[in-house]
């Protein structure tokens, strides 16, 4: 298993991790297969968005914080909210290689997705060719 | 890789593409492994639902505009309701395979989720053999 | 294949499935590898979640009724609202296997969510090798 380390700045962040993931398969010489990423924490989650405009990002941790608020009525002590929001949004991610390179559509990036920062996270990578 | 192709000719819209993964499988001889689908779309998604009544895709489509409404107030101009729901309901789904056949429980089908059609979209796929 | 049984005994309910997990790779003697988890229902889903404090469940149970609420207004008869939370949720999981041991963040857990039992449902699981 490899690690990317991903450091959080904010409460809530949508952190554009392609470029990370692009040179660990560089610095890996991956050529044809597919990568796994797992988020190994709950309050934290990865998904796919558009990776051009970053107002995208706040779009989406806005519609979840009206679904999902900060503040009272919840069981759990804390941080319920971030927890709600990181098992929904879900912790394994799959991106296919070809020729060394990521493939995804035109708009496409992976992000990290913080709901309970700033802190230092991390995401666990496995690597199967074909 | 392989592609499947998907017309949609709604703006919202759950496609049923169960019958041509099938299909596809039949194609291209795959027996046992699991069949990894990936959408490449920013404002399309892919999830397993009820096969057999279509209110269930009208249910889920009209439950994820009440939480993620069209209109304004987002910081995305144009179609950023179609993102927030994509990135929430994921691109990633696996199929597993036996013997030729797709194993499912007796209800589910295997569906593309438009956001943002009609448009001319793609599903696409990489097989792992075991 | 193989399969894990899960008894729901609520009608929505949370089953951290974690042990069961570790146990069919443990009596599977699976050792360095992916472990792929597949719910083949359409009114439950996968997810992960802290492990530690029940109230976590409560509380994501608690906040997709709050969106996808029981009752009237669904096009599709009965239960309808448990397809959507299903669909939403989703039906794949996967998780890193090292020496035998699940690869977990400290806190996680992988649970079974079931949001129309009490009934008995299954876990579909395949493991590969790497």
């Amino acid at each position: 298993m490899d690690r990317l380390l991903v450091t959080t700045t904010e409460r809530e962040q949508m952190v554009n991790i392609t470029h990370s993931v692009q040179a660990m398969i560089r610095s890996k010489r991956w050529i044809n297969g597919t990568m796994k990423l797992f988020c190994p924490h709950t309050t934290a989650s990865l998904t796919f968005t558009e990776g051009n405009d970053p107002a995208v990002g706040r779009d989406f941790l806005g519609a979840l914080t009206r679904s999902i608020p900060y503040g009272g009525g919840w069981n759990h002590s804390g941080n319920a909210e971030a927890h709600v929001k990181s098992a929904l949004v879900g912790h394994n991610v799959e991106i296919f290689v070809e020729r060394g390179q990521i493939l995804f559509g035109s708009w496409q990036g992976v992000f990290f997705c913080e709901f309970d920062g700033p802190r230092p996270r991390e995401v666990w990578v496995k690597w199967f060719g074909c």
